[in-house]
């Protein structure tokens, strides 16, 4: 039979702007980079239905925890710049450093990634990130999905979340309840912004004080801009996990992940109403992008304090008595903590004292 | 000390674009629909680092399974008409009816809501969806995240990502293992699009046929287009769990969610290499929305079948011996199963076999 000539061309998924071999290109790509993050609990492989992994064995009254998150408009800076390879690590650090601080192990991730065009090689850089940052928090990443969304996201663009599902003994739960006057403020530093504030951020470097992502970073920097903003997260969930391992919920209070609301504003959620934190800022260093950005935007203090984590992306709560074992566990895990402050009588706020 | 004029106002979060308020408001009005959906096991509430569930007990060897997934463009819809209402329960059966076809019981959800500007009454809107679809799949409502990113999100869109957790014992999970030759296809019925195809569905009715989703959706019909692709998808989880219940893993084999790649494509996945499935197409009614976009689009009725649901979206594969027996707890449950098909000796593949 002839075909008609007359007749529209018939409608394809393809025309309708879904390319279904961009997506099996990108699921190829990734293949490996997931496999590697593979813990001996999962099973199956990627292709079925959803994601299982079996249960570990030895808890008693085992607590499921979970989060979900994404890295804000930081992805602005990986769009602009084309580098996409690190906001993947940023994605599992916001995840997976809420879980530790209720004292949970992060068993596995799940991550979302939705783009306007769905271009492997920038998917394939996008996942490879995830996996790194999930290698680094010794998760599985269990699942995931690209959605190929042109009317949502614009092209070029790509929107993030994650969601990670941990376990923790229900009698070895960290959190306020644990907090007592005397406890010790040990700050885990962080080089960079993490993944918030990054609004507040781009606003003032790039359109109110109009810097180049390529240009140094401020004067006499030897990296740029983007390599500054782009800094990947620290993940701190293996440090938390091994001063957990050395001192117990005994020891370890409480752990406060610091993001949007700054160091008071999480702080304050692992306090009694009874109590009160006293952060003395003159204890660490602050990055100098901080100091950039209050300068630029001439940005006021405390809303400085409430938007970035001003060099500081987890604060843990500690017995007095645990103090060293607690340091000498994240010191032996690659890290580093800092003695910021103590726990006071009070009302349930955070004070930051300024030297 | 006087203000300095000639000095630029101070830059916030809010000049940034970034309104915490309305964050704060949207938390406040989903409260009540959020705490609605909670299970005995949720402990702690809105606010924590993390949701907590306490893990079940009486499970001997439980296997965690999880999945991810989004509801594609038919948010567009949603934005087009300003009908944010139900897009959350599409969210819900696209993550909870794959975890169903492992076995799983859904124990909680976790939904990630990006929006160019968060509107308060709209992404009330949305997670009232989110939670309804949970309290139809008995799962809890156990947290989430609203982002508000101006960039990758254009003003009045949103995108919409879910994560799901259930739990199945090991031994008792669904899958291709346990599929036998002359087991027994039960199709439960979609009275539409569920979630899928609507980049296609979208280019075919609204841009390549110019219709208006105001218009009825077809020539006498009592109801709108924007009715038709707004509606809900069909949670099948408790339809699939009642089955199980009644036959157990011996009788219910596996079960196939239809979403992208349709019938073949999902029914593929849960077949043996040595076995090939035959779907008869006359076995049920096709909803009338399929042949529309069929026409209007001239859409290759292979396209059709690996794009649509064609009105099933979720295909059981049953024990002959447990056919009657599935039928009546999907009944009971408030359902409806067909039977549509068999398998057979073959090679892995999917036959729609046309009347």
């Amino acid at each position: 039979m002839a075909a008609d000539d007359r007749a529209p061309a018939p409608a394809t998924y393809r025309s309708a702007g879904v390319d279904i071999s961009a997506g099996d290109e990108a699921v190829q790509r990734i293949r490996a980079a997931v496999a590697a993050t593979a813990r001996p609990e999962v099973l199956g492989s990627l292709g079925g239905f959803a994601g299982c992994f079996a249960f570990p064995s030895g808890y008693h009254h085992p607590v499921l925890v979970s989060s979900t998150d994404g890295v804000g408009t930081k992805t602005a800076v990986a769009t602009a710049t084309g580098r996409f390879g690190t906001i993947g690590i940023d994605l599992v650090a916001m995840c997976v450093d809420d879980l530790v601080c209720t004292g949970a192990e992060p068993l596995f991730l799940l991550d979302y990634v939705a783009v306007g065009v769905l271009e492997p090689g920038r998917m394939e850089q996008v996942v490879s990130g995830v996996a790194e940052g999930c290698r680094r928090a010794g998760c599985a990443l269990l699942g995931g999905e690209m959605a190929e969304h042109g009317d949502t996201v614009p092209a070029g663009h790509v929107d993030l979340a994650g969601f990670a599902v941990g376990v923790v003994e229900q009698q070895e739960m960290l959190g306020p309840e644990r907090v007592r006057a005397g406890d010790v403020l040990l700050g885990l530093p962080s080089p960079g912004l993490r993944s918030n504030g990054y609004s507040l951020a781009r606003h003032v470097l790039l359109e109110r004080a109009g810097l180049s992502l390529e240009a140094p970073a401020w004067e006499g920097a030897g990296h740029s801009l983007a390599d500054e903003l782009l800094e990947p997260s620290v993940v701190y969930t293996p440090w938390v996990l091994a001063a957990r391992a050395a001192v117990g919920a005994a020891g370890l209070h409480a752990a406060a992940h610091v993001t949007g609301g700054g160091i008071p504003g999480n702080l304050r959620r692992v306090l009694p109403a009874d109590l009160d934190a006293r952060v003395e800022t003159g204890r660490w260093a602050e990055p100098r992008i901080f100091g950039e950005i209050r300068r630029l935007g001439a940005v006021a203090e405390e809303e400085m304090a409430e938007v970035f984590n001003l060099g500081l992306g987890m604060v843990l709560v500690v017995d007095p008595a645990a103090v060293d074992a607690v340091a000498d566990a994240v010191d032996g895990a690659g890290g580093r903590a800092l003695e910021v402050g103590t726990v006071v009588d009070g009302g349930g706020s955070v004070e930051l004292v300024r030297p």
